[in-house]
């Protein structure tokens, strides 16, 4: 089944292409701003926001392809963390993070064309993550490895940083990037998943 | 950090590199038998068997370097799943896995010469995976991809099959086949984790 991506990140281009997706990728540059506080509902909005703008700007050219958006935060004790600003805030989101558990939300909008209507499905997925204790020079090797810097709370859980991950409750890919399983399910149910 | 990893599992080797360890691979050719039915026992006595195995064959050329061995299987209703022996085996075992919740183990064993002594460190992980409900067709397009073959429980959970896993209660890289926040933790608390 083929999908546009309304997304620049690399991580959920290979979560959908292993799930056997075919994918073209198109990415608007909506504002991604939000006065949201409720994290479950601020990724639901951003991702409504980013798979629109693309579905608009693509109506034209597309005919039943749906367009899928989705947004990542980190939360912990009402706290929204976003990707780190430099270093030093990667430092301090990750020392927030050290042994304790935290939640990662993302939220996800199918857009389709139905009877000549733009229709819409949102939803997001929580997960569950529990951070060991980590050391200050754990945390500043990890930073020199860059690997923080464009990511949601400052970590990425597939690479190195996956040896301080020592457990989660949920669907693993949502902390990637994107409830895959979620995203299977949902286009089933609604009857749009098709060769 | 260097390992010694008596397991040919490409799995395995992708995580312990990518948590940043340097491995030399050696597989013996122990039986990989037991008539233990606990799944958490079974797989800590055949990762013990599996390091031992390799730690006295190489024994003389290694000084300090620690031999990881390793084994995983599916838990469900007290059935123990191991790698399927057919397509049909690989059906059976997926239509079983299908709408419910099953249990993964990796037992670990780490060996290490200390005071001119061989010492052995063995624990196991446990984590719940929920699979989704799946069809025939489903079940059947999976098997066509080959990817059950070589699987304990018949899947893998970070190829196309990931679509089908709803959500985990515990440590991912522990079905993929090895808890790698554990054996980190472990090798830490052991003073075994050097440069």
């Amino acid at each position: 089944m083929k999908l546009i991506l309304a997304s620049g990140s690399p991580r959920r281009k290979e979560l959908l292409s292993r799930a056997g997706f075919l994918l073209d990728i198109h990415v608007s540059d909506c504002k991604e701003e939000s006065a949201c506080t409720n994290p479950g509902l601020l990724v639901e909005e951003l991702s409504h926001e980013k798979a629109v703008a693309v579905w608009k700007e693509l109506e034209d050219q597309i005919a039943d392809t749906v367009v899928l958006g989705a947004d990542t935060v980190v939360s912990i004790f009402g706290n929204v963390l976003g990707k780190p600003s430099d270093e030093e805030d990667a430092y301090r989101k990750l020392r927030f993070l050290s042994g304790k558990t935290h939640e990662v939300y993302t939220g996800v909008t199918l857009v389709k064309r139905v009877n000549e209507q733009m229709q819409c499905h949102t939803f997001h997925e929580c997960t569950k993550v529990h951070i060991a204790q980590l050391s200050e020079e754990e945390i500043r090797a990890y930073i020199a490895t860059k690997d923080p810097m464009d990511k949601a709370g400052a970590y990425g859980i597939q690479g190195i940083f996956g040896k301080f991950v020592s457990g989660i409750e949920g669907d693993y890919n949502n902390v990637v990037g994107l409830p895959v399983a979620r995203v299977y399910a949902e286009l089933k149910k609604l009857g749009w998943l098709e060769d």
